[in-house]
């Protein structure tokens, strides 16, 4: 398989690995990505999940040569795969548990999306970005065209789209597109570090601060607030909050996910 | 008094006056902080206001003693004090007056969503800022969920949330969550220069600049270039803009808040 | 004419060029800017657009001398001249056409809303921007309170606004506002070659890119993965796109811009 998904506590991670074709996304990678994305949707144990790659690069974007002359996939070929690539995108974006994309080697086209919907980003120093689409003439999809605008401004999204030059981890994080750079042969180690403190972490209060700050993009300061108080009030009915105020007041470590009987 | 309210020559200040308590916020803050907006936005006198906290710290966030196991706060109890930080937050964010958040020390939890509300922000180099809400298992509130994607972005908002590690100052100011960064020593100096010069500009210009500012964030591109040439004509009747061009074309400083008789 | 348009090979450029006003804009230049931008609209052969300026400066925004006291421009005709200001740029913003602006010197006030209306920005080092409008006690125009907070976020937007204080081409880069700081005597040839580079690029791929990057500020994320599907679909069937495949397989560089016969 292109695309593995492995699950074990809790921790779910998807590991592309292709590597000799630089993990790039074809129809069956993309069927693939849409059935994962699937089963970790209706899999409410997970709480955290990895997005990785094996080999030199974490992924080098859709597969260019099944847009080949003489033989290219026909619009209504592209509009059949890409509805599984936007339900897939739309999961990995929507799903409770929280994503990190631990990146390395070069994140290309497509692949950039699907890094950018992850909701946290570790990038080996050295990983070189790049929009890649100008360069063959497409028109960019992953959600970059979304994604790019919010995170990083419209002058820096359109100057990365327009020109495809590689920009590197560094100017990624100055940026805002990923959230920490570290040594390569630490990738693996800070990744797995985050995840477990992640997972140690509150769960259903992790999961609304996701949906608080996703939907908040399309909601007045009006509305947010009142959504924010009724989540609020809401966790505090979870155990994981009893015994986090109360960590706090005995001045000790909070230990949560325990259960109510 | 926990929050105090001083006012005098067109400057209002909010001090967080509980400093033994680390300027936290219960139910008895909020229904004052929640009076003072409401004396602020009706009195129209006040063109700048100050929120400064006594003490070590600007802010702890919420009162958390008041969650304790055994007696907790109800969530009937939650909305009905949340709907009072609304308020007050919402009143603060619409003000007329331009709002200064002078921060030191540390800055966490919902006293971040009050600095956040503010329009300009300084803080002493060396304060220390922190979301807090993961570590006792909260969900946010105090607009924080909404402030911090628009001023910082996706990736960052929710590292600090999901995280809650410190971040100083310098951060802060490179992802333009403050304004300013100065040595504590001189915190009250320089905000206090500020709040004068904006006091001795155009009131009605500042205040159309800050509506236009938060506007724009719902309207399309159309509609805000109308919107400004509706502000701009009505400016132009005003006396500070007469003041504004004499002085510009006499090449001399101008001297706006006279009244017209 | 204080602004001159030249078209030459699928490239325009528009020049400013009163530099003994500063290249300040009054009624007249206006409306000179509105008939250039329809101009451009409709000739679909200008595949990129430079925007430059004769002189000292950029531009120092509005013709402030227009509004001097006894003889003000009246609250109608600030609506009518406007109503063509907002017109030139709602045009200029949606060309299909990439837009650069090519600054020096000096940008204040209204020419900072020219500036920003434009996709890219090269500055030359030392170029100081300034908002300028509170100087004179006027309300921001040339849509600059829509495009600051989208591209440098509220409170940094707020603060350029409120004090007009200059900031420079780093300060500027640092925060997304332009794309590029160069030495001042290569600021004419790094613009020609990035247009040059433009010139020889996927022209609807571009545009396509252009539209998509700004219609994802009012859509959902399933909206504009929906879009970008479509555009992707559209943009296979174009000759760039065959020869930007056929290049990318035959690991030679892309000759776009050929048309099918």
């Amino acid at each position: 398989m292109s695309i593995r998904l492995e699950k074990a506590n809790g921790l779910a991670t998807i590991i592309f690995d292709n590597p000799h074709c630089m993990n790039v996304m074809g129809a069956a990678e993309i069927r693939s990505l849409n059935q994962l994305t699937e089963l970790l949707a209706e899999d409410r144990s997970i709480r955290v999940v990895i997005i990785r790659a094996e080999g030199k690069v974490f992924g080098a974007g859709g597969d260019i040569a099944s847009f080949k002359p003489g033989d290219p996939a026909s619009p209504e070929a592209i509009r059949e795969i890409g509805a599984e690539l936007n339900q897939a995108i739309l999961r990995l974006h929507k799903l409770p548990a929280i994503v990190i994309a631990s990146v390395h080697g070069a994140v290309a086209g497509g692949s950039m999306g699907t890094m950018n919907a992850a909701d946290l980003v570790v990038a080996a120093k050295g990983t070189r970005f790049n929009m890649a689409y100008a360069k063959i003439g497409a028109s960019p999809d992953v959600g970059n065209t979304w994604f790019l605008p919010r995170l990083v401004g419209n002058r820096k999204a359109l100057e990365w789209l327009l020109f495809s030059e590689n920009f590197d981890a560094d100017e990624a994080l100055a940026f805002g597109l990923i959230n920490l750079v570290v040594p390569p042969e630490q990738l693996k180690d800070v990744t797995e570090k985050l995840a477990m403190r992640l997972l140690r972490g509150p769960q259903e209060t992790y999961a609304r601060m996701k949906r608080l700050v996703y939907q908040s993009d399309a909601t007045s300061l009006e509305q947010q607030v009142n959504d924010e108080i009724e989540a609020f009030a809401s966790i505090t009915m979870t155990p994981d909050f009893a015994e986090g105020v109360s960590a706090f007041l005995d001045k000790r470590t909070a230990h949560f996910g325990c259960k109510l009987n």
